[in-house]
């Protein structure tokens, strides 16, 4: 499964740190790129420093328009999926749907676009109550990939964590 | 089971959105009350008009000394788990543990100092990679409870989604 996020607009400054996070849950979660607009270009430094030490080859993409990224995705045969608060649960999509082959999540900051949630072929609901773009979106990426995803190794990294109960150990390789 | 949450420390401003998407989160998934420090005080304000429309009686609870917070659970019997990407696999404390009655969760924003580490019960990595406090919050929280947790009613809405696939629903109750 190739697993791709896109993030709609941001309000710039305030959203920061949360614009951090949700290339830090897809890259964590599975996902091999995000495409983003309006955003800080440190992003970029940001996660190609998080590859070099923890592995792996995740992208960041800055995209002015990502309407047109959604549609060049949604005609090369990924199946679209939207999270919103207002979309069908999801529980009833993972009972609706086999696991796509290629997937774009759709995340918005503040209020999406009527037309977004028309060019999705699902509109997914974490939850019938207002969250987060970043809970959902792990949350999501949990439930449609395997049982053991999170122990996925990231090739190449120069670091790697030893779980420990109490203690806080990191090797270097 | 009662589940509480506590968030320690924030680097203001930069962090304001990330402590009300932790609230939020904290809500949404079932937790009764968050514990912070640091914080913008209108989050209490925020919280309150997210219960009026959407329901239930979720709290923010704004303490100086988290810690403390930390010590007294402990000692009324709260399990505490710590949500570090250092701390054991969430696989492995699912393995290993019974839901608790009672159960603090601790997340941070920034270094924690090495303390929370030792006052834990359990310190518990949601994937062996950097991410989200957030996202480990909320997918911790989906894997302890019930399989249909997502569809709990919150008593005392004003409000309800109407789960649609494109549309955007909601009526007034």
């Amino acid at each position: 499964m190739i697993v791709e996020v896109a993030r709609l607009g941001q309000r710039l400054v305030r959203d920061d740190r949360v614009t951090t996070h949700a290339a830090l849950v897809s890259r964590a979660f599975g996902a091999s790129r995000i495409y983003m607009s309006d955003t800080n270009a440190e992003i970029q430094d940001t996660m190609r420093d998080i590859n070099k030490r923890w592995g792996g080859s995740f992208d960041v993409i800055l995209e002015d328009n990502i309407k047109e990224i959604i549609r060049q995705k949604k005609r090369s045969g990924y199946f679209i999926v939207h999270l919103t608060m207002y979309g069908y649960t999801l529980y009833d999509y993972l009972k609706s749907y086999a696991t796509p082959d290629r997937v774009l999540i759709v995340i918005g900051a503040g209020k999406v676009p009527r037309e977004i949630y028309d060019m999705a072929d699902y509109n997914v609901s974490v939850g019938l109550q207002p969250h987060s773009e970043i809970a959902a979106l792990a949350v999501f990426l949990d439930h449609i990939q395997d049982k053991d995803h999170l122990d996925r190794e990231f090739p190449g990294a120069n670091k790697r964590i030893i779980p420990s109960r109490t203690g806080k150990c990191v090797s270097d390789l």
